[in-house]
C-alpha cells in the first residue's frame, strides 16, 4: 500500500507520556512498553531524549538490539543551541548517538517564544531549525520536525510559523508535526493550520508529510487529530492510554478505533484494532496506573450496560445501544448486575446455578433482596463476579460452607526507629496470623508471619486448609486493590477489598467491604477460596452439626 | 440579556449520570448535587424519572420545597405507551406529579428503533410523540423534547427523524435536543444534523431552540457539543462531571469553560466558572467518585508542570504552557516535585525551610537524594506536600522529633459467623491497638480499640500524646486513601496510604509506604501530626539522651 494510504502513529507514552504527574519508567518498564506498542502495530515509538538523562541513554543501548516486528524507535531532542555549530553541539551528537534510523527534532515556531523564551531573534531560529535539520540528514537520519506551539504561532504570526516549517523542509525534513503543546486549539483553528502547512509539503512534493501532536487541556485532543487528518494529516502523534502532561496527550487508542472504524483509514500494522484493549491494558499495567474503565473502546465500562430498558433493548439487538462492535476492539459487552439491571439479569445469572429457576420464583425475590442489601453495605458485584455467584448460590439455598471459621487473629507490631526518623525507618514491623477453622468437624489450627497482617492472614488460611482441599495448590492470588469507599471517616472509613486469583485455567474476583481492613480483606479471601473449590466441583464437607455421626 | 445570546445548560448527573457503572445516589445526595449545580449557576436539572422508581419519586417531593438561585428542576419521562391516551398514561402522570415547571421527554426518531425495539408502526411513533408533548402542554408544563438516537435516525431515514422532530413542534416543545445516544457520530455529522434541525426551528419561530446530547464513546462528546452550538444550538445536555453510562456523557465543566473561554459564550449564572472547579469536586465528592485528575480545566494535574524546561518557562511566563489562566476557573498552578522538575523545585521549597539555602549546598544535593530514594520506595509527594515539606527538614537537618515510639502493637480478631456465612455475617471484627513512646524522655503507653487496626492505632496514638501537645485536639483526619503500588504481589503488595489532615485553618496531606496497611498508615500518621505540631510553632522537646538531666 502506498505510504499516502495509511494513517502513520507515533506513539510518545515513553517520552511524553512520562512527563505525566505520577508516572516514571524503569529501563525494563520501557522495554515492555516497546513490546506492547510494536505487537499492536504502531509505525513509530519516541522513546526519550538521549541527552536529557542517563536512563534514556541507557534505554537506547538496550533498545539497539531489539528484533522489532512492527515498530521503529525513534530518538527525540531539540535543535542545536543558539551560536553553537551543529556538529559540535552536545545534544545533536547525543541524538546521533543514540543510533536510531528516526529523529524527532522539536523546535519553536511561535514568535512570542523565539524572543521570550529562547531568547534568540526570528532569523537565528530560521537557521537553527535549518542547519540542526540538514545536519541530521547529513548523518544519514531520517528527521521528524515538531513544530513546538504551531497553532499559536500561527494565530500570532502566520507568516512567521510558516517560515519556520520551510526551514525545517529546506533543511530535509520528511515530515512537519503541528504541535497543539498548550493543547488550547479548536478542530476549526487545526484544520486551518494543517491546511496552511499542506500548501507547503505540496511544493516540497509527496516526501513531505503534515503530521499533528495535540494534548487534551481542552478536552479536544482526540477531535483535534481527526480534524487534521480530514485537513490532510497523514501521521498522529500521542500516547496509547493518553499519559501526558497536566491533562495528557491525545489517545491513540482512541484515535485508531476512530480512524479505522469511522474514517475507514488503517493506521496499526499486524493485527490492528483487534489487539487494541489488550495493547493499552498492558501499557497501563506497566506504568503502574489505574486505566479509567470510562475510556472509549477498550474500558470495561466501554461496552456495559446498566439500565434495564437498554439492557432488554441490547439483548434483542447489540446495534441499538452499540456503536460499533466490542470484539472488533478486543473488547467485550458487559450486562451489570445492579438495582437499575433489575430481574432479567438476576435470572440470567441464577440459571447458571439453578437451571429451572422462573422470573416469580421466590429464590430470585430473595437474590434480589440481598443484593440489596449487600449494596446498601457497600459492596458492587460489577467488578467481582465470583462474589455475585457465591451470593446468588447462598440465597438459592445451594450453598454449602466448606469450612467454618472459629477464630482468627492477627497482630501486628512496630519496634523503635533507631533514627527517630519514622519515614526511613521502613521494615521494621512484623505481622503474625493465627487462624482456627474446622472442615466437617475436624478442627485445625495454623499461624504464619507475612508482609502485613493481611498477607500473613492470606497465608495461614491456606495452610489451614491445605490437607482438606489440596487443590488450592494450584491457585495464587493475583491482584490486590484497596478501596475507600467513604473517606469522610478518615481511619474509620468503609472500605472495599478487590481480590482477583487465578489458577491455570482462569482468573476470578472477589470482594469485602467492612470498616476493617483485614476484615475486609479476610470476606475477599474466603469467597476467592470457595469459588475455586466450586469451580472445581470439589464437594463441600458436611457441618459437624449436619453429620449423623455427630456428638 | 435575550436567551438567544446565551447557551443554556441542562445537567443530567442526577438521571443519566446515575446510569453510570458505580453510580448510586441517595435522596440526600442528590439534593446535594442539586445545591452544587445551583451555586454554580446552571439552568436546568434533570433531576429523574419520577415514573421509573420511588427514590426519584421521594426526591421530587423533597425538591418542590427547594429555593434554587439559579436553577430550575426538570423530570424525565418517555412518550406515552403505545396504543394508550395521553391522558391515560401512567408514566405521564406521573411526570405531571413530579409538579416541574419543565419536563424533559424522550422518543424515538430512529425508524429501525421505532419497529424493531418498540415494535410501533412509523406513524404511530409520530402520533405518540404529538399527543404526548401537547398533553403535556395542556397541563402547563414546557416541554424539552429528547430525540433518542437522532444522529443514528438522521443517517438512515432523515426525513423521518425531522418528521419525529416536526410533531414535537406541533405538540408545543420549546426545545428540539437532539441525542447522540450511542456515542457513535463525529462532529461533522452531528453539525449536519444540527442545521437540518434548525431549518425546522426557523419555521417554528425564535420560540423554538435546538440543542445537543452527546455521549463520549467515541471520545468526542466535548467536540460534538461544540459542533452542535456552533452549528446554532443553544441548548448543551451533560453531567458536570462527565458521568454516564458507558464512556459517560459529555463533560459539562469541560464544554462550560470551552464556551466562554474559547468561543465567548455564556452559560453559567451567577459567578460563572470562577466557581467550576469547586462544583465539579462537590459533585463527585458526593458520588464518591475519585475525580480524574487530568480532567480539563478542573483536575489537579490540569495546571500542573513537571518537566524542568516547561517550568523554567511558565515560571518566566504563564501563557507559555498554559493556554488559559487556572485562576479563571477556579483551580490552581501546581509545580511538582520529582526528578524530572530538577533542583529549581526542591530549591524553592527548601527555602522555605532554610531561607538562606543555596543552588550548590550540599543540603541539596542531600535532599534530592533523600527524595530520589524515597521515590524509588514508592513514595509519590506530588499529593503528599506535607510529607514532602517534613522529608527536607530532615535532609536539612532541621528537624527535631516530636516523639519516639517504643512499640506498637495492634490485634485484629474475628469469631465465628454463626451462619457459616462469610459474606453475611460483617461486624464481628474486632481491633486494638497499643502505643508506647516517649517524648522528651517522659514515657507513656495508652491502648484503644477502633473501627479496624488502623483506627485503633490512630486513637491510641493521639491518646498516648494529648497530654503533651493539647493542640492536637484541634486537628481531624478528613480523608484515607490507599493505593496498592503493585498488586502483583497480592496480599504482600505494597500499599500507598494518603491521610488528609484538618484543622480550622487548613488542610494538609502525608503519604506512608509499606507492604503492611498498618504500618503505611501510621507512617502517614505521624507526618500528619508532625506537620501540625511544627505548623503551630510547638517546639519539638529534647531527645532523653540530648536532654543535660539525662540519666
Amino acid at each position: 500500500m502506498p505510504p499516502c494510504q495509511r494513517v502513520t502513529l507515533l506513539d510518545s507514552t515513553l517520552r511524553d507520556g512520562a512527563q505525566g504527574e505520577g508516572i516514571s519508567f524503569s529501563v525494563a518498564d520501557k522495554l515492555g512498553i516497546v513490546d506492547a506498542l510494536d505487537e499492536l502495530g504502531v509505525d513509530l515509538i519516541e522513546a526519550g531524549n538521549p541527552g536529557s538523562n542517563p536512563k534514556d541513554k541507557e534505554f537506547f543501548k538496550e533498545a539497539a538490539g531489539l528484533r522489532l516486528r512492527n515498530a521503529r524507535v525513534a530518538a527525540f531532542g531539540s535543535t542545536r543551541r543558539k551560536g553553537v555549530v551543529a556538529s559540535e553541539d552536545a545534544q545533536l551528537r547525543s541524538l546521533l548517538d543514540a543510533g536510531t534510523e528516526t529523529v524527532v527534532m522539536f523546535g519553536k515556531s511561535w514568535d512570542f517564544h523565539v524572543e521570550r523564551v529562547l531568547g534568540a531573534s526570528l532569523e537565528e531560529n530560521l537557521e537553527m531549525i535549518w542547519d540542526s535539520v540538514a545536519y541530521l540528514r547529513s548523518e544519514g537520519r531520517r528527521v521528524i520536525f515538531d513544530s513546538e506551539h504551531f497553532f499559536d504561532g500561527f494565530a500570532a504570526n502566520p507568516a512567521y510559523a510558516l517560515d519556520c516549517l520551510r526551514s525545517a523542509v529546506e533543511g530535509g525534513a520528511e515530515c512537519l508535526a503541528l504541535c497543539d503543546t498548550n493543547g488550547g486549539s479548536l478542530p476549526e483553528a487545526v484544520a486551518a493550520g494543517v491546511e496552511a502547512a499542506m500548501g507547503l509539503s505540496r511544493v516540497a512534493g509527496p516526501a513531505v508529510t503534515v503530521g499533528i501532536h495535540a494534548h487534551n487541556d481542552s478536552g479536544l485532543a482526540v477531535a483535534n487529530s481527526l480534524s487534521a487528518v480530514r485537513a490532510g494529516a497523514l501521521h498522529v502523534q500521542g500516547t496509547l492510554v493518553g499519559f501526558g502532561e497536566r491533562c495528557g496527550n491525545a489517545n491513540l487508542s482512541t484515535i485508531a478505533a476512530n480512524a479505522r472504524l469511522k474514517l475507514g483509514l488503517d493506521c496499526l500494522r499486524g493485527n490492528g484494532l483487534a489487539g487494541l484493549s489488550r495493547a493499552v491494558r498492558r501499557v497501563a499495567e506497566i506504568a503502574n496506573v489505574t486505566l479509567d474503565e470510562g475510556m472509549p473502546y477498550v474500558g470495561l465500562k466501554a461496552f456495559a450496560h446498566k439500565a434495564g430498558m437498554h439492557v432488554d433493548a441490547v439483548l434483542k439487538s447489540p446495534s441499538s445501544f452499540e456503536h460499533v462492535e466490542p470484539e472488533g476492539v478486543g473488547n467485550e459487552r458487559r450486562i451489570l448486575a445492579s438495582e437499575v439491571g433489575g430481574r432479567s439479569v438476576v435470572m440470567e445469572r441464577l440459571r447458571k446455578i439453578l437451571p429451572d429457576a422462573q422470573k416469580g420464583d421466590p429464590a430470585v425475590g430473595r437474590a434480589l433482596e440481598r443484593l440489596k442489601d449487600m449494596e446498601r453495605l457497600g459492596y458492587q458485584y460489577e467488578g467481582a463476579e465470583a462474589s455475585l455467584s457465591l451470593l446468588l448460590r447462598k440465597s438459592s439455598g445451594a450453598y454449602e460452607p466448606y469450612f467454618e471459621l472459629v477464630r482468627y487473629r492477627t497482630t501486628g507490631e512496630r519496634s523503635p526507629a533507631q533514627s527517630g526518623d519514622a519515614v526511613a525507618a521502613r521494615g521494621t514491623a512484623q505481622a503474625h496470623a493465627m487462624v482456627q477453622l474446622t472442615v466437617g468437624g475436624v478442627e485445625e489450627i495454623q499461624a504464619a508471619v507475612g508482609d502485613g497482617p493481611v498477607h500473613a492472614l492470606d497465608q495461614a488460611l491456606r495452610r489451614a486448609l491445605a490437607r482438606f482441599y489440596p487443590s488450592l495448590e494450584g491457585m495464587r492470588l493475583a491482584d490486590f486493590k484497596v478501596r475507600v469507599i467513604d473517606g469522610s471517616g478518615a481511619t474509620a472509613a468503609t472500605v472495599r477489598v478487590l481480590i482477583e486469583s487465578r489458577d491455570s485455567d482462569c482468573a476470578w474476583t472477589t470482594v469485602g467491604v467492612s470498616t476493617d481492613v483485614i476484615e475486609a480483606s479476610w470476606l475477599a479471601l474466603v469467597d476467592s477460596i470457595e469459588y475455586k473449590l466450586e469451580k472445581d466441583g470439589v464437594k463441600a464437607p458436611l457441618t459437624q452439626t449436619q453429620r449423623p455421626e455427630a456428638v
